[in-house]
């Protein structure tokens, strides 16, 4: 793999990660092969700046159809072959890291089972990098020998929510909840109901990376408050566990600096 | 943040990840601050097709002293402060993310404490990008609503272990074991007599994306034996969970290919 001088396979999907939206945090292959590739499927969720890299006459947004709806997983499915059976190089760009929350695994087997050869490119996930650029280490020797990554979409108080919360806040280590900005007050109730501390450190952190990022911070008991008066919005990553504290004690130092480029439209948490 | 214009500031730390290996998986950001930075101090992790990307006189090696110990933690942070403080921009890279199980965290208060400015660059960490190279997304759908990242460097036997196995095992997702050639006898035992069904699919990643990567496939009850027969050595990940079985759905399709790099010495699993 030599990175710089990336020649994109006719009729093979590359599955590529965008990382968490600040261009920098591409990875030097994902840079390569949106370069390159014959054409790009993507939808809103890599952000505003990594998007205006990709020529517009390569891209195709399969986020939403003209009526607004979200285009089915299995629409996407069937593009990605066709394009590649045309012969095309095509890369397939997610939000973050494909295989995260990201459905890149359903793509993969429909590839194979149509007999599209295919790539995956990992990416930085939001789960670990907008914490990090708080101040926030997933892990850390004296805080949390775990990290697990849930999304909040689900309704805890549903009786076959896929997620047991009363397991994770058992794990003891630190949990991370995406697209977890509405069901907050709901994921955070089932986690002292389950016998975390409510003082147990919360921290939120909307469009990591991107201009304007913001954070939140507050415990299990006032982050609900420290959302509504920040006006945190989706999308945005929970990160809940001491590590959550290191913020604080950091932040002074910490240089990651989103404020620079120009502020831009944003998708809704539907899209992820 | 302008990726390919950087001039990392005098003074300032990028606590970098260098991600699993592959330098096609270096951050735009990452490569250009190893590129610029005064100095870089790195151990063997990130693996020589980093390594060998920087000058010989801007590296130094801190993962083990001449004596062959490995370098204190204490001893690198008063190393990064004391290069800070002579003006220098100072890159410090690991392998994966800084922040996951990598110290970064300690490595960010130090600095902090001792008033040092400092960056954090997130990286593709090798929990979720071993998998991923080998075909199996970490979670998905229809197998995992959840994923948990954990070291095996601890003995699960032991009363004061940090790891709680049988909280693990009742999350129900995928469970990523980093570190874990040595103990997965001890870990699979504990995850079994914690209520996982011994067909459980397991596969171990080995050297993820470097030259002379190896793939061994297997259950909670056959693994150990199937990383005997491969041969799987230290630096591996363990994927734990339905999800392992995508692998053999999809291999046959899957170009990732990391056979054309020539190989070249590993480390040792105690530098990690």
């Amino acid at each position: 793999m030599l990175p710089d001088s990336i020649e994109p396979d006719s009729g093979t999907v590359y599955l590529v990660g965008s990382g968490p939206g600040d261009p920098g945090l591409l990875t030097v292959r994902a840079r390569a092969l949106l370069e390159k590739a014959d054409v790009v499927l993507h939808d809103k969720l890599p952000g505003p700046e990594i998007l205006q890299l990709l020529p517009e006459e390569r891209r195709i947004d399969v986020g939403k159809r003209a009526n607004g709806d979200r285009t089915p997983q299995s629409e996407i499915n069937e593009r990605l072959v066709e394009l590649a059976r045309e012969g095309k190089s095509v890369a397939r760009l997610k939000g973050g890291d494909s295989f995260v929350f990201g459905r890149g695994g359903e793509e993969a087997e429909y590839l194979a089972a149509h007999e599209v050869p295919f790539e995956v490119v990992p990416a930085v996930t939001s789960a670990i990098a907008a914490p990090a650029v708080a101040g926030i280490p997933v892990t850390h020797r004296d805080h949390a020998s775990s990290v697990t990554f849930v999304t909040g979409h689900e309704d805890p108080t549903k009786e076959e929510s896929a997620v047991d919360w009363e397991a994770l806040a058992a794990t003891g280590g630190t949990i991370v909840v995406l697209m977890g900005v509405t069901r907050l007050p709901d994921y955070t109730k089932a986690l002292r109901e389950a016998g975390m501390t409510p003082e147990t450190p919360v921290a939120l952190v909307e469009r990591a990376t991107w201009p304007a990022q913001q954070v939140a911070t507050g415990t299990l008991e006032t982050i609900v408050d420290a959302r509504d008066e920040e006006g945190i919005k989706p999308p945005a990553v929970t990160v809940i566990g001491d590590v959550a504290s290191t913020r604080e004690t950091v932040v002074d130092f910490l240089e990651n600096d989103y404020s620079t480029a120009d502020p831009a439209e944003w998708p809704d948490e539907a899209e992820q």
